[in-house]
């Protein structure tokens, strides 16, 4: 591990600090239980998920142009939902399970480990989500950013570098003073080629039971740990 | 008092939450002790923030363009000390004491209200300053944002529209549905020109025991209190 020490930590937060997937998949369960609506909700989250990375990969290659993640996780919902074979849901349920999004839950040594580092270090979240999807997710979930840093604040999605280095721009930081935190070895490698840290931890079961991808550290990043706790305590807090 | 509750309430920042006057004051006193530099240390005070409210007329102007604050702050600094005649601090003192700005105290009643406003409404700093300078503001002073809107995420200052309309619209709310909660009239009175709504306390010694303004509402802004525990209280919280 590299001796060099970040003054501010931001957080990929989708899966790495939140189990969308768990939460969404409970919220769709009660609502389906209530509305008389069966289906098989681990694969809706999933094909959801899945558009939204298909959806980035338009946006990253330039055939659609950036747009609130709270609209394109709507249009992507109606998709998932056909594709799996739900119907039955009215129109104000889409909108309530779209803003399942704002009421993750988080994993559960993250509110611990984000307080601890949050003693020596800045701790943000750096996410595509939206500036306001952020702030009821924090408030939800009892994240004690010091800071959001919403996609709509850049009008880009991480790939871009304009997400990872107009994080470190708005903190008044060099980029190496910046460490992105994340449980996905993509997001690492892309915050490196922009300068910045790189801290990973494993979310293993963030894609289900199944889960076949970032198992492991992929490359030697500046911290590697088991969650956020452990990562707070290789960061001497 | 108006019977319509906002969703988020966006609060000026310094004079409002923090006591920049007294703070600055008190860090200059200190360090001119240790270097045997003597002043009038609230004539300083006084005067940098003077300059502050120039240096923004400037910018409204459009006779200087948007600059970080740290930044212009160390500018007027230097102009300060030589109006008041302060002289004696090395380079390193004077970058210390501009950064007195992010270690200025919160007012006695401030972490209070803005904690149980907090339970109710979405809180957040709407200020000029830049977001390391809020960042570094929040965790000394322990001031409990959900979000903090520094100018440079819309590179304006207020009064510009883009900063009372930029929160409101990273928000993804109607700008009625946003407060804006100042202990400055004036800073009302354009919050409420751009379709905010408005609530006003009263700060009566920011500007020293000799303060000439803003000692009451000056208009029917939809919440006046005494300060921000009062605010709390009359929305309900």
């Amino acid at each position: 591990m590299s001796s060099k020490k970040p003054v501010a930590i931001v957080f990929d937060t989708f899966g790495s600090v939140v189990d969308w997937r768990g939460s969404l998949v409970a919220e769709m369960k009660e609502l389906g239980g209530k509305r008389g609506v069966n289906g098989d909700w681990a694969a809706v989250a999933d094909a959801w998920r899945h558009g939204y990375h298909r959806m980035l990969d338009e946006v990253t290659t330039g055939t659609r142009d950036y747009g609130l993640l709270d609209d394109l996780h709507r249009e992507l919902l109606d998709e998932a939902m056909r594709d799996v074979g739900v119907t039955g849901f009215r129109e104000d349920d889409l909108r309530d399970i779209n803003l399942g999004w704002h009421r993750v839950k988080a994993w559960p040594d993250a509110v611990a480990g984000l307080t601890r580092l949050k003693t020596k270090y800045i701790v943000g979240s750096l996410s595509n989500g939206n500036v306001r999807l952020l702030v009821d997710m924090a408030k939800g979930a009892n994240l004690p950013w010091d800071v959001v840093f919403g996609s709509d604040m850049f009008s880009r999605f991480k790939p871009h570098p304009d997400t990872y280095l107009g994080s470190a721009r708005l903190l008044n930081l060099e980029p190496g003073e910046v460490m992105l935190a994340s449980a996905h070895n993509g997001d690492l490698a892309n915050a490196r080629k922009y300068g910045l840290m790189t801290g990973f931890f494993l979310r293993p079961t963030e894609f289900g039971p199944n889960q076949a991808i970032d198992l492991a550290a992929e490359a030697d990043w500046d911290v590697i740990a088991d969650d956020i706790e452990d990562m707070a305590t290789k960061l001497d807090t």
